[in-house]
């Protein structure tokens, strides 16, 4: 699997066109206990650039400056839980922001599989091994097979994207998705303020 | 009370200023089987207009278009649940909105109640009756206590959305709560969808 390691951030020439695939590895679930890990990014071209964030160390400048810029899409799987951990450890909000859980959810309603294994599976027929979700992401130096991990988990979202915006379009929920990929940083930040399990849209 | 009572729509020379109060009366909760019998409007002076949607009718006209004046902010007490009857029953989607509920959530903290007259009466000191609540809107006369008691549901959003507003801006929470408003509309039509019960930005 073709994939570039860097530590830190992104090189500087790094040049990310009009959408990139992101996912984040953490320490847990839980963003204001466990650190951000690894940012994995892919230009939708087949390679991923896979960037380790040591525990202390400078700000990842080029990294923020990509994930903030308004003309690159970032397409997540789950992206409320990648733009809370990216939020509060790195202080800026991506966006625009695509979601393909979301994206599954509101085009795949003959099914409740919407993880990214189901995803890739039936829309692209690829089997990712998930065998490396739960590892030590803290490691000072990852495994090969880590990387592997971190790397296919973006490697295929731009191909889903494609699937996913045919089926929106057919059954005419495309502006709802987008309208749901709008709220998703505000998702995230109410989330970081504890409205995680309450939700501030329910009557009681 | 000072309010007038309408049949069908508003008046033709309807003005509605810059943000009106809305609420609705309904035969029940859920808008695919309840249908939207009563809307009422106030401009924040006091006043409330009571407009009574027989079962079979004319287009409101006049209301649909002031409900949809992207000029005029629609301040609503739990706006999730009537901008779905509205936009299902009219074919409009208000919008600007405002909702009393979700900014109560996000300012009010300290509390787990905010229904309408818990806001009402702490906010503004005022004792709402809410016995006609659960009454017969599909009445071809509605009595004098249904009338006053519509009213009384828009005549104090305007106080409300301005204390409200004080706290959050106290609490830099303005823009959160804007971001959570210009969701509803997209809220609604989810609820309309039938994903009411299924949180769409739930992991699983
Ligand atoms: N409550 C939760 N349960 C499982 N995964 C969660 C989660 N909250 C966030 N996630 C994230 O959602 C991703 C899995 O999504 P899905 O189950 O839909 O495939 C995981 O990303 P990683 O695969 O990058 O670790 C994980 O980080
Ligand atoms: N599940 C629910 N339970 C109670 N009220 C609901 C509801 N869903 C929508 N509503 C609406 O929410 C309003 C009450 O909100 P609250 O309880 O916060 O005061 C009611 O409006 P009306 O008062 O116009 O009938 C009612 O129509």
């Amino acid at each position: 699997m073709p994939h570039r390691l860097h530590r830190g951030d992104l090189p500087d020439d790094y040049v990310p066109g009009p959408a990139i695939a992101v996912d984040t590895e953490t320490l847990g679930l839980q963003p204001h206990r466990d650190r951000l890990c690894v940012v994995q990014i892919s230009r939708g071209d087949g390679e991923a650039d896979v960037v380790q964030i040591p525990r202390v160390g400078p700000e990842p400048v080029v990294l923020k400056r990509v994930l903030a810029d308004p003309a690159v899409t970032k397409i997540f799987h789950y992206a409320r839980f990648d733009l809370a951990v990216l939020f509060h450890r790195l202080g800026v909000m991506p966006g625009p922001v695509y979601c393909t859980k979301i994206a599954s959810r509101l085009a795949r309603t003959y099914t409740d599989r919407h993880g990214l294994k189901d995803l890739v599976r039936e829309l692209i027929g690829v089997e990712l091994s998930k065998q490396q979700q739960s590892s030590d992401w803290g490691a000072d130096t990852l495994s090969q097979a880590q990387i592997d991990y971190a790397a296919s988990d973006v490697l295929h979202l731009h191909a889903l994207r494609e699937r996913l915006d045919t089926m929106l379009a057919r059954e005419e929920r495309s502006a709802l998705a987008q309208a749901c990929f709008d709220f998703l940083p505000t998702r995230a930040r109410l989330d970081l303020l504890e409205w995680d399990e309450t939700d501030i849209f329910a009557h009681s």
